[in-house]
């Protein structure tokens, strides 16, 4: 069978199995890890904390297209969707590699400018760029790995979510995608609407001290909204072996993509992706201490049901189930 | 400037520069750093422990070529490159992360293959594969990251030779160059030969024990050959600011080398590159030392000078200067 047959989750499910199969269980390395494939980072015992490592790529004309986003904007997004990925966990970043597959011809100026970019945002959260490698390729391509850690011994993960758990959401959604398709269509919007839409998809802010209280406050699930609200739902849901249903009408959408994109406001926001804000799940108590102790806005959305492991319902204000079909970002079955 | 007139350790230089001038050295992370960008691994303080951790692609077309290596090869070689940087710091491997992008027409049992691949050499060095990510591309592109740390507090870097040193080399050269030929241009040998030629190019050993032998034996700076024994040396004296001198007839050429390369024997060992042994540098006593220590053979080919920081300079039996030109494997400027 063909990967784009299998799909990017088939084909994870396939190498999950794999290595389950082939591993030797009993090295002191297997022992130590708490969570290896499927979750938002992989986690293990260290020495004195866990240990967190992630890893994460954007290839050319898949990921990126050099008609709309500059190298130094590349250089935070490549760094800022691995960061978003630590947050997802509760975790601390500390360490970045960066392994570059470029072609010959580029300009050095681009790739410093790629390198500027990545300092901008890993100087914030205090991570050092310890190291990397570089190739050439015909089509550039850039793998970023981030290692952090934990705090104390919880984590957050995709597989705690518990049926009569609150769904809850940080931000608005759909800003990221508003952001693609303006610079896609070349849409005109007024000064501040663009930059808000253009720094939405192309410099994201990861949730890493939102990704921490939520770790503080009793929450054991979450997942980074990175292919798309829907489906990243079902990713919760799926390792979880829980059902889910969310209200539409209560989805926060950014005013200004509300009144830039009125038809499409909701597609945008429950499956456009790339938002890189937290989804997660927890009893109405956690949610209401997180609401409390984080400065942003926190949204309940839905709730966890029992059913069948992996489904996600979309209903309106009165409770009438709406069909969604597109249900976000998946490599080889998607077109962007 | 284009990326190829400055060739890959032109922008390593530049990015290094870069990211020293954009860092913030005070953060808790960078702190921790004790070897950075241009060493073979990079290297932290840990909890209890230095962390390693090494970034390695093979970009399909310019590191591999589905016609002469199968992805159960493939699987083997992402990993085995990646060891062979810890071996070169003295370390020992843990973590696996792997990061695929794919063309959709491929078909899955080629992925499955690559992760049989990886599990073949992952059990054997207890190594757990934690984590990864896959995307869709054009062309193949595998990058892996592998997590280890050290035993005890010092490491091997590229930086710590001195003059006097004597230079040695571990195992034989030139084998997996005479492979690549061999699969390359169809080239007929009895089987015996054929086998060794085959797995030294797509399914090399890493030297991790003789890594850490090295490392309780008092070496205090060693590199693995992946560009070339000239190249790779040229490394070293570049980071030590030193120069060396090697005597031809002294690189250990493996005899099945010799003797079906009569021509070539010598260019395949000292620019061939891929033999992932390690070349290390040390007084007469911590080599006689190493020696005793070690299952492997061990060559002396040389010593460290003082001169030129980075001058190779390889002599005949008799001390006369040999001129050598090609100097190894540089992403953007060299052809395979």
């Amino acid at each position: 069978m063909k990967v784009s047959e299998l799909g990017e989750f088939g084909l994870i499910e396939l190498l999950a199995d794999i290595i389950d199969k082939t591993k030797d269980a009993k090295s002191a390395s297997w022992q130590k890890v708490i969570i290896g494939i499927g979750d938002d980072a992989a986690a293990w015992q260290g020495d004195a904390h866990i240990q967190l490592a992630t890893t994460d790529s954007l290839v050319q004309d898949t990921h990126f297209d050099l008609d709309v986003t500059g190298w130094e904007e590349l250089g935070w997004k490549a760094i800022a969707v691995n960061l978003s990925d630590i947050a997802a966990m509760g975790g601390i970043p500390q360490y970045a590699l960066v392994s570059l597959a470029l072609p010959g011809e580029l300009d050095a100026d681009c790739v410093a400018s790629f390198y500027q970019g990545m300092a901008k945002i890993a100087n914030p959260f205090g991570i050092a760029i310890a190291g990397g490698n570089i190739a050439s390729a015909d089509k550039a391509m850039i793998s970023v790995t981030i290692l952090g850690s934990l705090e104390g011994k919880s984590v957050l993960t995709r597989s705690a979510a518990s049926p009569g758990d609150q769904i809850a959401v940080t931000g608005y959604l759909g800003t990221s995608a508003a952001g693609l398709r303006m610079l896609k269509q070349r849409l005109d919007f007024d000064a501040e609407t663009a930059v808000l839409f253009q720094q939405a998809h192309l410099q994201p802010m990861p949730r890493i001290r939102e990704g921490q209280i939520l770790l503080q406050c009793g929450v054991k699930a979450a997942i980074d909204i990175s292919d798309g609200l829907l489906s990243d739902l079902a990713h919760i849901c799926k390792a979880s072996k829980v059902s889910a249903r969310i209200q539409e009408d209560l989805v926060p959408i950014h005013p200004a993509v509300k009144a830039n994109f009125r038809m499409d406001c909701r597609q945008l926001a429950l499956t456009g992706g790339e938002d890189y804000e937290l989804l997660f799940t927890a009893s109405k108590q956690v949610v209401a201490r997180v609401k409390q102790a984080i400065s942003c806005l926190v949204t309940v959305i839905g709730e966890i049901t029992d059913g069948m492991p992996g489904q996600v319902t979309v209903t309106d204000a009165t409770g009438k189930n709406i069909p969604w079909q597109r249900v976000g970002w998946e490599h080889f079955k998607s077109k962007a």
